[in-house]
């Protein structure tokens, strides 16, 4: 990495490979002899068409998606599939249960309860979003149309170690902030959604991935782009999809295979957020927030002993060229946003400045 | 413009100005100095606010937009507006009338079926859409929440050459294929919306602009991301927006003022079909599809004397560096779509290829 490039550790936007930006700067004036830009194809032009196909074929290879499920690419981000899931689903039994384990997982929740019976299967809020309830914990009826839950808490810096066995009822999954980090039995989910901006692409997507005998149900004042149905019919191109995201996606992809796949991303994850889990781990200056079963190997959350030394690590650490570590506004504290883009050297030299911060305020 | 380049006549997503997307590939790895791409940055840094607020501030200047109306960015293209515009609007009286001259206002008036009355004031199917109806053929109730109209037709190549009186009753307009290529005079307004891939930034995205008065009596089951009042009371931020297409739309912002704005380019875009549409009187070969008095200035459709002539015009100008002439699949024959960024010269050679094209096979 150029040495006039920062570690961003922003919980999203956040970093891309600075490879796959200089392959997109090398390109955007005139894709591979196409004469024009990606941002300029019509979509319906083969030369954008090809594209398309390879993301979605790489996706599909990547996280072994299999035929029973189809990707969608859809506007919105995340938050339109708050709206999206309950309108095309909760409609089969009028309900749905919800594990709230944060911000994002309650707000889903409550979009829900527009459009039916959403309750909470279980909630981490008596200690502040700090863990993951356990399997045992969780009520989930045999009426409810899904179970949702969100992989991975950015706020909290919580995320499910397990898969839940919902006994049958179909299962959501917000993956917004973990997906292509570890291999994902993707036959055991009616859908899986996530917005792009962390792990993918730049913001402003979010892919889709469904159970195609879900779809076909939704409530019928559904905005006709928000039907998974319609959706899947078009191949994601009812209108004018996002082209230039979906580009994006295909390069961040294809980094992805050279990285080694995502079983050697997955160990990468581990190894990463372990260096600075035993930098909290050693300390009694920092201290992490999430329960230790339940930490996130994406978001690091944690605090120096009182709010003063919070501002004053954020402050010194940005000058030091490691941006964005203040925690979000409603948690607090510090947090280390660690996502594929990410490097080794970047955790390793922001583990060394943690150690030397302490040295020095302790 | 480099002769590796080629003029495409898309009709969207289509041309952006070369040195744009210098620009953007200049800027792609580190943006003016913050060690970041656009790409990466968080939407609530204060590198990303000042992209943000200049380029809502260059918009509301070029267009002059009241303070009474708010500008927003929303996700999911014009298509996602045909549904968000019943949505907010409908509920007010239960009714809206629409002016079906086209494709898209009729898909517009069909999604608003779903919401309330959703009523043809006029039609031009009568004569396949080849012509706009006149002040007095459209039907507009008192009892209407909105009047719909669509400013320009891509696929026919029509074009409203005035601003609808409607008698009090809040203007609605899909203006996606010319805002940004005439002024406007946005108080007459209750909300326009444009997609932005043809004018103003690569595809994702749809700038509405709202009269604020109208927002604020949504359809309960409105998607939250969907609401005009919400989006107003977050500035576009109730989740990440598509940070990048807002970047773009401010690089062409910045690109049209160096054209010497809005009322200069409406000059241009008048003289650049000009010089098509003279073709087209001139010749006994080429034949315009729509009424002289309603053609559009964006989209100049035309036809040779057969089917097999045109494929063999669109086949054989796109050997010369003319891309994508081929009419939309329900119309047929040919178009060229000539947004603000397709150079005179573009068109000054097309024409040429034409007459040259004429004097072979007539």
């Amino acid at each position: 990495m150029p040495a006039d490039r920062i570690y961003n550790f922003s919980s999203g936007p956040s970093m891309i490979p600075f490879t796959v930006l200089e392959k997109a700067a090398a390109e955007m004036v005139n894709y591979r002899g196409s004469g024009m830009s990606v941002m300029e194809m019509s979509h319906r032009s083969k030369v954008y068409q090809d594209i398309f196909d390879e993301t979605k074929a790489d996706l599909k290879r990547q996280l072994q998606i299999p035929d029973t499920h189809e990707i969608l690419f859809m506007q919105g981000g995340a938050t339109l599939q708050f709206s999206a899931v309950p309108m095309n689903l909760i409609g089969k039994t009028g309900a749905a249960d919800y594990a709230v384990t944060g911000n994002f997982s309650d707000s889903a929740m409550k979009e829900a309860k527009k459009y039916g019976e959403a309750r909470a299967a279980c909630s981490s809020g008596d200690k502040n979003h700090t863990y993951i309830p356990a399997q045992e914990e969780l009520s989930i009826s045999s009426d409810a149309s899904y179970f949702y839950y969100c992989a991975n808490n950015t706020i909290y810096g919580t995320e499910w170690k397990y898969v839940p066995d919902t006994g049958g009822v179909p299962l959501v999954c917000d993956m917004s902030s973990d997906i292509m980090t570890m291999p994902v039995d993707v036959s055991k989910y009616g859908v899986i959604f996530a917005g792009v901006q962390k792990n993918m692409a730049p913001a402003g997507m979010a892919v889709v991935i469904i159970d195609k005998t879900l779809a076909g149900n939704e409530h019928p004042l559904t905005p006709k782009l928000l039907s998974y149905q319609v959706m899947i019919d078009s191949d994601s191109m009812l209108n004018t999809p996002p082209c230039y995201t979906i580009y994006m996606l295909g390069l961040m992809l294809k980094w992805l295979d050279k990285q080694g796949g995502i079983e050697r991303i997955a160990r990468t994850k581990a190894e990463k957020a372990k260096v600075l889990y035993d930098v909290l781990d050693d300390s009694r200056f920092f201290a992490g927030c999430a329960e230790a079963d339940s930490r996130s190997d994406m978001n690091v959350t944690f605090r120096t002993p009182n709010d003063e030394l919070d501002g004053k690590f954020a402050k010194e650490a940005a000058e030091a060229g490691f941006e964005n570590l203040k925690g979000h506004r409603i948690a607090g504290g510090l947090r280390a946003s660690i996502y594929n883009a990410m490097p080794v050297e970047g955790i390793m030299k922001l583990a060394a400045f943690m150690r030397d911060f302490e040295m020095k305020n302790r």
